[in-house]
């Protein structure tokens, strides 16, 4: 396998097809050319960065790799591959290790299957110098290797410890789709450097603090509340001024000093404002600026690299024209278009070539092409007027002057007020006793009322605009308001039979009926704007819950080993041992007295749950202590490592990532591809006025997203309307882009200063 | 009074003046003039917006108005002010009514002299058209109306409330010098429309989550640790989940829950990552975006006012010249500086002028010299190269061969890392038991070695350049020194002659010992980065710390008449008592436990700390559950409202001030006009190579900061050099100016579009 992929190539390979038909007429390309196309093209759309061999085989190999279908197989798998530590020991469900052990070597099956595709596809020197594929391939062996151990040390009645388990959430990170959670991970590493050298003037901060405390307090013989001696102990005072920096023992380790004497508090007063004030301020900020930094470059380079396979498939399917720059004609780029979003209407499509081909001439060059990445990953809404169905079935009923009033009132925003007053009402109702046979019987009529509103909506607006995919609020409403229908008649069937009552579906009717309230915010336009917001960093922020999903894991892996069953939860008995969680040791220690002893490393469910609650802060002074009282005073160090990992770097990024969408969602406006395309839209006549659909009235037309067949007559009053989804994103690139956009000029396509055509493919290389 | 300020006057009254000698000749400028130019310039560089009358007899009240002995005597009276809190009832340090009033008296006539001092300065119009003088005034009339009720009160023997002390604060904010507090006033006023649309969301949230949790274990009689029914209280449920939001009773709020259920856990970590980490990153994300947005804003007006400032002193100084612009020539320019800023040496104003007169014209026109203010505000380090005293004394034995290689020595690198070790060395002897007679002894050896090293670096060193005011560790280490020498040598003749062992002077001995291990950091350069741009920013929180002091004040004052003396410390007495501090209210309350007692509201210090303590958040539900133990449960909201402003809005507001500042230091380099201040100074050959000073050779030239009669030589080798201290501000809108510099149009003069040219004086409107 050679290097197809370096630029230069590529327009030589179309001239040489073109060279027999010199002007005008081009060769027709074939289907391995669209599909080449359609593949580069597809890549930009998603910003993938493979190197991918361009022979007609691997490209119908890397078509089939690109399916959802084995992409959701393969989370599946990695999915199925991690929850397996819900049932290996300590399990919450404990299975026979060779059910377990089968299970996973099903799913290192697939990884490997996975991974022996992907190396079909590309180069084979590529593939070898990717430290991503390495780290697969390490870590499916070393799991292969730790299993045959753990198998023979078990068989032989030998203690055997997992350690491959740590590994497994790493796969999470090497895989292919991965994309943005290495994306995080290296904004951590970037940071790391800049954070290093603030945590070591932190903590030589700390060491000079706790010197003096131990000079200026040790010697008073002063005690605790629980009469042990107060900063007497070096090592002690730099654990407890730890964790005053992270306030959870605050004001008590001030109050023995404070006790004693006024002065006292100089000193602590001092010390958190150095050091949890002034440091954890510098923290955020070098974390934000190193963040902000790392992420224009990456962007930066990811337009580069999309607007690489752009030209290429420029390259693919240009026509070259002598003495003239080469076009790529509209058939071509309509066929293109179809393979490459099948979904994509054949009005949308024409709407998109109108916005590339903005002179009409049949044929566009290669800026323009090079849009259609970034043209599909707008968000367009087709619309289409249609008529009610019950205006089909019985036109003169629907138009009689009742039935116009009965519309006109729902759509009053009168109507919205007085169901945003039942809903004030229903809380109220909520709140009070439900053991009054008015009110549960009220519950009834608030159904009912509830149910009216949907079927009123239902009869005024059209039924499959009503329910489109666009409008979250009535799917919302309608399966909430059935749901508790349903359950309230369940649970008052069974009440009424007298068998008994059943806890769960009452939490389930209270959960509902309570989730119901929640509809008032979306009246509210203020609130409605912070919600959207924060809807639209939602996706990027579950970049982040798969970051924090790895380092739990991991962490939750190594804490198991190092904790399980040293603490016992002995729930309601009555055995004496669950005053100190069944370990002496516990004793007298805030752990037990606190009643702490759910928080354990038993399994790996209740090792989250303590997780989150180191990551909350607070008392994990009280955790740390006790878990080091049953283990080893430096157990205490394994949840400092947890605290700076996780709240001081991961945390702090997360801010940071908030911060910075929330700035671009606030002010930044559309960009400059999405206005084109408006603009366009409203050339044509074809907007959907945004005041009609901040009227919901959005809800009478609907969204057609894959009517192939309609045409598009821009004479007449136009039946299909069209609207941009405009603040919401595809990919999480897209948003990442913008947050960066002005920086970066859209005619740079700085096809010379690339290392050699090659995508910089930014690999994290794992543990 | 007149409008005499009219941009449009100025010009014509000073052509009224030359109409005379209508060519190249020019009116003589007389004093009345040159002082109304300095006032303009200076109100320029330190961006004082006083609408001042412009008559002579005014711009003389004026100058004095702004002369620092009235300013210090003004602070140092509203800190008196202040401090009456420490004597008043409820007292650290009781004083009888009447003193404490005649003290408030004495104050009140100070502040009245001074605002009828300011009456004179400005057009009584003005006067009355600005809050900040309404607002003193309403405060001294109030608080006299307060004192005269309360003497009555007290005169009669009835209860009285001094409530005029809660106004106290405001002055800070209200005097003229009070600008900065003003700005960090305006920004939260600025943020609080959003934050309160934000803040509301977030409380319907928590709304929904109490009754969620209401409906869900209200029912399922749990019970806490104490024994107490479980979330069975709506309003106790609200109270505690906004306590989880400050993450101060996490996990114990959930452990009920989660000991009956692992389900229930998942709805506090929900709640958690809903209300703890969205909602919060939300908030810092509004705070920080209209803090970002308003700031650009103002200093924008400030840039503009200065600027118009600047316009006028040059229209009072220009001489007319037909037919072309106005300039100023170089001896008014002179005679103006002189009177701005005495203390600038003849050589630095020379620098000044070459830099604006950049083609040696003899005269400026208006863009030249609207810099000066600025320039003016650029620090400029005036060194000298001056012998060592030795080396006049003495020059053979200074200049001999020993001699010469203890000066080398010392300036080696070497000699910086040997002290450093020997400082480490230093820290471990300090950390061991001083009991041991080797450990004690010691220390004399680490003083003498440290003495040592101030002799020989004072040997090689210029002395005067040693103890120069921006060597900064040189003083630090002196003084840390010498006065550990004395207390040492007092602490070890109080010991040996047997009397008594000050507890007091072994404090500070042992401080002073810790504190000379912080010079370790001066010698890392990453540290000393990041060191310095904490002190950089340093001056700009000291706002800060003026606005927590208002906001503590207020609330202190608040809360000493609603909780004095209702809990009590006993200190060492054995009183049963001490238990339940003295209220049997407490008994078996957290508060009381935790032996909290000292936390009380029972003078003015206590309460300061506990509002520090409430700051840092962590127990503040077990301090306000306390208070409200021992009066009403409504007295929670003192604390929660507390919470809000301090920790929600003051804190975040603080954070986005810290990260916008660190940004602007990190990444910002030099203004424009030092840039050109720079390349005028190594232009004309006088720098100082930026090597050389970080070599600490600096130390061997003196700073002279109004070294009058010094000629320049720019022909032979210069002994006069400058350097700019570039990175330091004189003032903190300095500071602020450069955080937005890069969007401010430099030669917008903006004459028209100011009001009226009237200085928009954005006023706080206090209360």
């Amino acid at each position: 396998m050679s290097e197809p992929e370096k630029i230069e190539d590529i327009p030589d390979v179309s001239a040489g097809k073109g060279k027999g038909i010199p002007n005008g007429g081009n060769a027709a390309k074939t289907k391995e050319d669209f599909d080449l196309a359609a593949i580069y093209v597809s890549d930009a759309q998603y910003n993938r960065n493979i190197y991918f061999d361009t022979s007609p085989e691997a490209v119908r190999l890397y078509l089939r790799y690109n399916h959802w279908l084995p992409q959701v197989l393969l989370y599946f798998f990695i999915l199925l591959d991690l929850s397996l530590a819900v049932f290996e020991d300590p399990a919450v469900f404990p299975l026979p290790t060779w059910a377990t052990m089968l299970v996973e070597l099903l799913c290192l099956l697939v990884f490997t299957i996975r991974i022996v595709h992907y190396a079909k596809v590309i180069p084979r020197e590529k593939f070898w110098k990717d430290p991503k594929n390495i780290c697969i391939i390490v870590i499916i062996v070393l799991t292969l290797v730790d299993m045959i151990i753990y198998g023979a040390l078990k068989a032989t009645n030998y203690y055997g410890v997992r350690w491959s388990r740590v590994l497994r959430p790493l796969l999470l990170v090497n895989v292919t789709e991965g994309r943005q959670l290495r994306r995080a991970f290296r904004s951590i590493r970037n940071a790391l450097p800049q954070i290093f050298y603030v945590f070591l003037l932190f903590m030589f901060s700390l060491l000079i603090f706790s010197l003096m405390a131990l000079k200026l307090l040790g010697k008073r013989s002063l005690t605790t509340i629980n009469g042990s001696p107060y900063f007497t102990n070096y090592l002690e005072i730099i654990f407890d001024l730890y964790v005053l920096v992270t306030t959870a023992n605050s004001p008590d380790i001030m109050m023995p000093a404070y006790n004693a004497s006024y002065y006292f508090a100089i000193f602590f007063i001092l010390y958190i404002l150095i050091n949890n004030y002034i440091f954890m301020s510098v923290f955020l900020a070098v974390v934000y600026n190193n963040y902000k930094y790392h992420l224009k470059e990456e962007v930066r380079q990811l337009v580069r690299a999309k607007r690489h396979k752009m030209v290429r498939a420029f390259a693919v399917l240009q026509d070259q024209r002598e003495g003239r720059e080469p076009v790529v004609n509209q058939a071509n780029w309509n066929q293109l278009v179809r393979l490459v979003q099948p979904d994509v209407s054949n009005a949308h499509r024409e709407l998109l070539w109108s916005v590339c081909d903005n002179n009409n001439q049949g044929y566009i060059g290669k800026v323009a092409f090079v849009q259609l990445a970034d043209l599909l990953n707008i968000e367009v809404i087709t619309l289409k007027s249609r008529p009610h169905p019950l205006q089909s079935l019985c036109p003169s009923l629907y138009q009689s002057a009742p039935s116009r009033l009965l519309c006109k009132l729902v759509q009053h925003q009168a109507f919205v007020i007085v169901y945003d007053l039942i809903i004030l009402v229903n809380a109220v109702f909520i709140g009070l006793d439900e053991k009054n046979p008015l009110i549960a019987n009220s519950e009834w009529a608030f159904l009912a009322l509830y149910l009216l509103e949907i079927l009123l909506k239902l009869y005024v607006f059209e039924p499959r605009a009503f329910f489109s995919k666009h409008s979250f609020w009535n799917w919302f409403d309608t399966i909430i308001v059935i749901s508790a229908l349903i359950a309230t008649i369940i649970n008052s069937s069974v009440t009424s039979a007298g068998i008994y009552t059943s806890r769960q579906i009452l939490d389930i009717v209270f959960i509902l009926r309570v989730l119901r309230l929640i509809r008032v915010v979306d009246s509210i336009k203020r609130f409605r704007t912070i919600i959207n917001t924060l809807i639209r960093i939602g996706p990027a922020i579950l970049t982040f819950g798969q970051l924090i999903l790895v380092v739990y894991y991991v962490f939750a892996m190594v804490g198991m080993e190092l904790f399980k069953h040293k603490v016992k939860f002995y729930g309601n008995s009555s055995d004496p041992a669950k005053a100190y969680c069944g370990n002496v040791l516990l004793k007298g220690t805030d752990f037990a007295q606190l009643n702490y002893c759910k928080n354990n490393f038993n399994n790996v469910v209740s090792s989250f749950i303590l997780l989150v609650e180191l990551t909350v802060v607070n008392q994990w002074h009280v955790l740390s202590s006790g878990f080091a009282a049953v283990t080893h005073g430096s157990a205490k160090l394994f949840f400092v490592f947890f605290h700076i990992i996780v709240v001081i770097v991961i945390i702090n990024i997360f801010v940071a990532f908030v911060l910075e969408a929330f700035f671009v969602e606030y002010s930044v406006d559309k960009s400059d591809l999405q206005t084109s395309l408006e603009k366009k839209i409203e050339e044509l006549e074809l907007a959907v006025a945004q005041e009609t659909l901040e009227d919901n009235l959005v809800n009478a037309m609907e969204t057609i997203d894959s009517d192939q067949g309609t045409g598009q007559s821009a004479n007449n009053k136009p039946t299909l309307m069209f609207k941009i989804a405009s603040k919401r994103y595809r990919t999480v690139d897209a948003l990442l882009q913008r947050m960066f956009e002005s920086d970066l000029d859209p005619e740079d396509f700085a096809e010379n200063d690339d290392q050699n055509g090659n995508f910089a493919n930014p690999a994290f290389s794992a543990a």
